[in-house]
């Protein structure tokens, strides 16, 4: 091993672990603030480390095309150049090289495309992604992949799966063992029960610090997504972390865990928090809304963040209307501090054996809708 | 007095200060961040008070035209909406109406206009700018004055500026007296000194809390503006505060205290963070500049502040380029810094009598230039 995982509790599928890497330790379930351009969007990283995160996510696709891996290893690595002295996990570049570059040309080895920010063409392989993560100092790395389009044909998902197979082992491969640095493969297949299992299957073979699932929240839906988990998480290995990609919406988490998943990134509560839109325990709502404009009430009664603490709904409504960055700033800080706190309620309902009823309290608190207006 | 101000050094024309609001103490020559809309633009509160900023000022013009100033007042006032304890200065609106509203119309008591927000029809009168800051809150009220066009001829200075002293008059009689709430007049009179010198006896013959100086820094140069101060400064009230409006660069703000300046406030410091421009002790520099692009330095190694103490210019550089916010609010949190570091040096020197060779060597430095590239 060279990242560490310590199952702590066990309920049912969901687990409370401690994951340890060069550059601390990780409490699962816990969920990954993205960073993607090295920022985590309008926070500082002391703040984001106060909202309780104690990993944030780097974006492979987007820091090799700006600043570029070669200048970041120059200058000491992603930790130094954006000041984050905990844990990152960057990923492989696969899905974004599918969502945001152009001109993209798929061979057994990688992937050709064209920079969405200058044009300029690139490359990536199995092993340069592998290459560039460790160039970014990643504690966590992950395997290239095919995302797969959503929807796909069997014949489709199984192909694009294989391929993401193959590259997986020529990334293990690369991959240099160092302490506190693990590599993780990542499960393909589509919505697919049989391709879901044979990429487990695969990996396991292969034999990887964690595991992920790739390739959901891509419009398949919840129920098809809770579908994937319920045949593909029996089939990880107990003794290794399990990270779902890109989920999600606070209700997607916790039926994530229940299911028996340590980790989770997303990029809703930082863009949702640029938006406007608020995550609260009574489910979400629109700062822009007029019916904010005179309501001195804080956005959330329940809540210890700076936003909640300090202001009411109508200077954050007045924020927005006005275009302030501080705004953004606020309901940022807020959503994290919020999606940290759901992580906090999971960890202690898991450690004190009432997740079930934690996660029904959960979703009626959602059900309920905001509190009235004024 | 409803504001006091204890006088605690004089060296030459140079004071070295103390004005007590209701909301607080301000230690003079100071510098006043500009939070037009209720926020001083990319900055949490508690950031700008750890720069060292004391008090804050408030655009009457933005703040009536949105969130509007009844709503404020329901709110609880403008240092509850907006989170800052300390004091807080607003301007009457005068100059804004001029420079940014549309379709004015100037009579005997007031300006109507359209607001640049909504184009709806406006109206501000020297009374009615009085009762909007007592709505906000303001520990300092401005005098409504009419912000005379440069260049102007003499006859339409004159003009100009005798229908701001009436204004101020009746914005005196308007003005409630409260403990710790001070109402300032303003001087104007373009460029010409038997105007300033009209105004300036006018003001003190009505008798104001403080006297601030307006309608420079609009195009005349640091020339003529040091000329009006040389002649106006000395017919203000040695025992009031003096307020120079919306001044200015560093360089500005230092020939400004050496003439007897109290006060400042520009936008420069927080907008030019938000345009990657930086102000340091070796001058300005521009951040996206790709000389910084692989420089591992801090912006200025003598700065205490968040953007100099943890990241590198290549780190800034970075930010700039991928316009993200967190290089706005370390910019702004930069120039916030260094503007209160250089009040900081400007009163120290005048208690320890060395302004003017501190003056001298501020101004080798900044003539010095941006430390060279690697």
């Amino acid at each position: 091993m060279t990242t560490e995982f310590a199952l702590l509790h066990a309920r049912g599928a969901a687990r409370r672990g401690r994951l340890l890497t060069a550059h601390g330790a990780i409490d699962t379930p816990a969920f990954m603030p993205v960073g993607t351009a090295a920022t985590v969007k309008a926070m500082l990283p002391e703040s984001v480390a106060v909202t309780g995160a104690q990993i944030v996510l780097g974006n492979t696709y987007h820091l090799m095309l700006r600043p570029g891996a070669d200048r970041i290893e120059r200058l000491g690595g992603l930790h130094r150049f954006m000041n984050w002295s905990g844990p990152i996990l960057t990923d492989s570049g696969g899905f974004q090289v599918m969502s945001l570059a152009k001109l993209r040309q798929i061979d057994e080895n990688g992937v050709d495309f064209q920079s969405h920010i200058d044009g300029s063409r690139q490359r990536l392989t199995s092993e340069s992604s592998i290459e560039i993560q460790r160039q970014l100092g990643a504690d966590i790395s992950m395997s290239f992949d095919e995302c797969t389009p959503f929807p796909a044909t069997h014949a489709e998902a199984a192909a694009s799966m294989r391929l993401s197979m193959r590259w997986a082992e020529r990334g293990k491969r690369a991959f240099a063992a160092r302490p506190g640095h693990g590599l993780f493969g990542i499960v393909q297949g589509s919505v697919y029960e049989d391709l879901r299992l044979e990429s487990a299957r695969t990996l396991t073979d292969i034999g990887f610090d964690g595991y992920a699932i790739g390739g959901l929240a891509v419009g398949e839906g919840q129920a098809a997504m809770f579908r994937v988990l319920d045949s593909t998480v029996p089939a990880l290995p107990a003794d290794r972390p399990r990270y779902l990609m890109g989920v999600g919406r606070p209700a997607d988490i916790v039926g994530a865990v229940l299911r028996g998943i340590d980790l989770f990134d997303c990029v809703m509560p930082t863009r949702a928090g640029r938006t406007a839109q608020a995550f609260t325990w009574r489910g979400e709502l629109n700062l822009r809304n007029a019916r904010h404009r005179d309501d001195p009430r804080p956005l959330s009664e329940s809540c210890a963040c700076p936003a909640c603490s300090s202001y009411s709904r109508a200077y954050l409504h007045h924020l927005i209307r006005s275009d302030e960055i501080l705004g953004a700033m606020l309901l940022t800080w807020h959503n994290l501090h919020f999606y940290q706190d759901v992580m906090r309620g999971l960890r202690g309902a898991i450690e004190a054996g009432t997740l079930d009823d934690w996660s029904v309290s959960f979703g009626e608190q959602q059900a309920k809708g905001d509190i009235d207006p004024l």
